[in-house]
């Protein structure tokens, strides 16, 4: 008999068996959330919210990652995941493994950027554990709060609902094919490739914007992008308690011109690296039609599509083709 | 110039430095547990209390380790950590690396010991995250509450108080020796033999207790014994404002026969396992001696010294000589 690796599972499935196994120890428990970007404890009037992600230096950073860079998107990956449930951070927690080698001054600037991003997003560091390990590991925990009312779930997107996303996609993946692809051999302008290097290498969660959009009222359903805007939003249909799809329009997506560019020259396909490579840590949310406008009063957004009954996302082309688009995201445990 | 690593410096100095390092950062926020057990978020009547801690399979797990094992354990020490504060744990997170080649059905047994272990200690997993590493590394954070007047701190010991632990001394370093000594070769009876391979394997936080004594009121001061009673004991001197220091009998130390049995056998130290080594998760705390009684009418423990005024540990051996006992710890990062 051959034994099943989890490598053959792959993260997302893997995720649902762990979600599986402990919906019935759960059961005594007043825990929401399950499935969601965070879990919520029940305290009252309000949620606790909480959320854990791990980032290890060689399959998470790429090589040019300084250590300061790796501190922050550690801070913001876990801010994130809060500012996706519209949840205001309490504190930040993280377990590092840390390589004997490495040295003080470098300790120091991975600190440094950890304390940074806490301070970017006003989390205080509220805990820590350093042990030896073979090459960096940041485990990072964030601790939040949030209103019983202001909760933004995955599941509450309705028929009709247009889909925003806050700024643009496929910089951080442009980002990412360049440092990937030895940066030196790609003839990009200097302004260029500040203003996408900054997003593939030291990302901000949209923790202000959330809390307004959680503040408004205004929509049914949130999350953030992380893992590829068409992974997010087919947990947003799966999550939904009614069969609902959603139907993109490639000509309102903001992938910007120079993710057009770099994809030209690096022979990708910009739209992969906008809707499928993941690493933006944008909001995506659904609201009905008349709230666009009070919305867009508090903040910048993009409307791309819309929720359909299909149970499918499809994609309307630039020619007016509608096809559907297959679901694949960012599997870290495949081979 | 010869940069210095971090290994150098090892695990308590670097969390100095950590602690240095953030106090400015929190000026801002309303944190206190900072060199504590864990640290405490002000929510007005109550604190949140978090915590994380990371294990790793090579470094921290004996090679006899079951999965299981590996995944209870991942969540005691966390617990520990809440039981050191006398905080009511409200949910538990564990950020997984694991290899690729890891088998599912040993997957299901890593998971199975963490769910046992939150049922075991009444805590819900909220969250989790898992990414491919080359072994597995478990790093959990817990999140508890406990009520402003019933901190267990660091810092309250008196001249004149009794110092407490909880249970016994020397049963998890004695079992672990036993397997790092390949455990065929060590005579050992069989009923012996589960009776230390449980705390070398499969230690209990002391939960339970931790809980009665801080709603008792009768300590000054406690925190948990996982990096060795010496070391702990120093935490506490530290932690004081005013000059303490500790007196120990050693013929009032807890360390059974066993472990003076196996430690004989292993031409180790009994007193080495016992006072230095760790793993044992007991409470330790002081407190008056007028308050021994009424806090023996709710749980077992034993007074093994003193509180003084030397800044010093001091050890009272059998034959009453008194000596003064060095400060070292269980310091994972050095080489």
């Amino acid at each position: 008999m051959i034994k099943m690796k989890i490598s053959d599972l792959g993260e997302k499935k893997l995720i649902k068996r762990i979600i599986a196994n402990i919906r019935s120890h759960l059961k005594d428990f007043n825990i929401e959330g399950l499935g969601d970007d965070a879990a919520l404890i029940d305290m009252g009037e309000e949620y606790i919210v909480a959320t854990t992600d791990l980032l290890r230096q060689t399959s998470h950073f790429p090589e040019a990652t300084t250590y300061e860079q790796m501190g922050w998107k550690s801070v913001t990956v876990n801010i994130s995941d809060l500012a996706a449930m519209g949840a205001k951070p309490l504190g930040f927690l993280v377990s590092m493994g840390l390589p004997a080698h490495m040295r003080v001054e470098e300790f120091d600037e991975l600190l440094g950027g950890i304390l940074k991003a806490c301070d970017h997003y006003r989390v205080p560091l509220i805990g820590g554990d350093t042990k030896e390990a073979d090459e960096i590991i940041l485990a990072g925990a964030a601790i939040g709060r949030t209103l019983k009312g202001e909760v933004l779930w995955k599941s509450g997107s309705e028929e009709g609902d247009l889909v925003g996303v806050t700024g643009q996609l496929g910089l951080a993946a442009a980002g990412i094919k360049i440092l990937l692809s030895k940066m030196g051999e790609v003839p990009v302008a200097e302004d260029l490739l500040s203003r996408i290097m900054d997003p593939a290498l030291k990302p901000r969660a949209r923790l202000k914007e959330s809390l307004l959009i959680a503040k408004s009222h205004l929509v049914n359903a949130a999350t953030d992008i992380t893992d590829g805007l068409v992974s997010e939003l087919n947990e947003l249909i799966n999550a939904s308690p009614r069969t609902i799809g959603i139907r993109l329009y490639e000509e309102k997506l903001p992938i910007p011109s120079e993710v057009e560019d770099i994809a030209r020259f690096l022979n990708e396909d910009p739209l992969e690296l906008g809707i499928y490579y993941g690493e933006d840590f944008e909001l995506l949310f659904t609201l009905p039609p008349e709230n666009v406008t009070p919305l867009r009063d508090q903040l910048d957004f993009h409307i791309i599509g819309e929720v359909t009954t299909t149970g499918t996302i499809e994609m309307v082309d630039k020619e007016g083709r509608t096809y559907i688009l297959p679901v694949k995201g960012y599997e870290h445990l495949r081979g």
